[in-house]
């Protein structure tokens, strides 16, 4: 038996943060979290189950060693464990976003990996399966199985810590405008700094459901006002609460652009901004809006990459031989 | 009866900060506080009380009107009613630093003020007494009334919230060099900001009196490592509570200079931050790493101002006729 399978995946942008976890080892979150997946930017994953002497995995086209392979390797065992054989993998992986987009591929490549390791096998798993399968790969990474805007739903234990779509890519047209600022690799990774607890972390649980149902509500009624307003503050209040652990994912170009969104909204252009765990910009804004945004932010001398909606991870290819 | 009096006060920078009120008339703050003066600058003034028409504020060379002098006439008033005096008061201050230095002038102005009016009037007051009086004409100036190190004690009412010395100004040797970013005024002032409550301003609440602890005994012990880590810790977490409330002060260039900080402390030069309420950085440091700090400093186009720890606020110059 030899079967081979694609499937690609984007990764998704959040909109209220997931920062701090229940359990470690399952990657089950304190809070829920709402991102949508970004249309533009995919990962591309062949697995391929066959007779070879070895698992090899090839990332971007470089062959993967020591912990990022295991970490690959101890993720495709669950499938195959599932169906019980001992054939070799092969997994081929590409991202089509640069390095300096800031944007993390564990998410969009664990859940190409997740749907294409499933497709592979034969094995017929419901999209909270492969949710919850994606999460234990990497936790973002169950927020890019389902369509568009997703939400992940912490739940208690492995079983119903997975995401659901609140709305699909074609939904509400908004776009994110991926503002680059350098192309350092950052100096904490975000698994270590999210172990750092301190008082603001509790301050941040006690106001975060209100930024859920604010973020929620403004995705389903198509509010970018609302949906920007309360990312603004989710944002800043997870890296606030990484700040007093020591954690400073801004650089002085990072101010800069979130100072100028604010501008821009003075000047009656819509836009917001998001930030992830490194100095990259997010930019909210919709379409009528997103040449004047992209140009004034260009003055700035920044370059900037684009993004709608993304849809969920899926099968592109599929060889059973 | 005609009375005269000049006295001087220093401005103070605080290393534990003072965020957030009991009782927003009395001025009574919620966690103590504590700062140094400094000595370099000063506010200079003179009151006096005379068979004036009516009372006069010159402040800087200009008259004052509207509520600034108000506020000094308000002030000024708890004085006259203490020895039942109808006579009409000249008050001249004068700052010898810039306003683009960021200091606000009304700790050491209103320090000043209680000096130089409590002598004017043969008033007898203790420290305690004089300290509680500034208080009431701006918070942080009863921080300005004793000499070198101090402490604000919240306390519980009008009588016991004031500030004592912990170290006199000779006791430590330590630098703060004032770094200038911009001279625009600050867009909300810090009265107004200080109202704004949010979840983690409990959370900083909850570890101020450690931050208070460690640098107490810090300045006990001139270790200025200890010192500076504190006051770093506590400078970020006022601000990131600040920023929920949606209070910036921070410009892309006070990360530069904060980044600089931790680049030079890296390099084995040890100097640490703190930043009150507005863009410019306060740098500490030893003597003997001043002339460095300031050269790397100034390499990156700032100015710099400097100054060393200073004495209470006293009577320079006492005429009675």
């Amino acid at each position: 038996m030899k079967f081979k399978s694609t499937a690609i995946s984007h990764p998704n942008i959040a909109f209220v943060k997931y920062w701090g976890k229940k359990d470690e080892d399952l990657r089950i979150p304190l809070n829920n979290s709402i991102s949508m997946n970004l249309g533009n930017l995919w990962t591309k994953t062949t697995v391929e189950f066959n007779d070879f002497d070895e698992d090899v995995v090839i990332i971007n086209k470089n062959v993967a060693e020591g912990t990022a392979k295991e970490r690959v390797i101890k993720f495709i065992d669950r499938f195959r464990n599932q169906v019980n054989t001992t054939l070799k993998a092969k997994v081929v992986s590409e991202n089509n976003f640069p390095m300096s987009s800031g944007i993390a591929s564990s998410a969009s490549g664990f859940a190409a990996l997740t749907v294409a390791s499933a497709s592979a096998l034969n094995l017929n798993l419901s999209e909270k399966e492969l949710s919850i399968l994606a999460r234990l790969g990497s936790g973002s990474a169950c927020r890019s199985i389902p369509d568009g805007f997703t939400e992940w739903l912490t739940g208690t234990c492995n079983d119903d810590s997975y995401s659901v779509s609140i709305a699909n890519s074609e939904y509400f047209e908004i776009y994110d405008l991926i503002v680059m600022v350098k192309k350092e690799k950052k100096d904490v990774s975000s698994t270590t700094g999210m172990q750092k607890f301190n008082p603001y972390f509790y301050a941040r649980l006690a106001e975060v459901n209100e930024n859920l149902n604010f973020v929620r509500k403004s995705i389903i009624d198509r509010n970018l006002k609302t949906l920007g307003t309360y990312a603004e503050k989710d944002c800043i209040s997870m890296h606030t609460v990484m700040m007093n652990s020591g954690l400073f994912y801004w650089e002085p170009e990072t101010l800069k652009i979130m100072k100028e969104v604010w501008n821009l909204r003075k000047n009656g252009i819509e836009c917001y901004f998001t930030i992830d765990a490194g100095p990259n910009v997010h930019v909210l804004c919709l379409h009528k809006d997103k040449e004047k945004v992209k140009e004034r932010i260009s003055e700035l001398n920044f370059e900037i990459l684009e993004s709608k909606p993304g849809g969920k991870a899926r099968v592109i290819k599929e060889d059973l031989f």
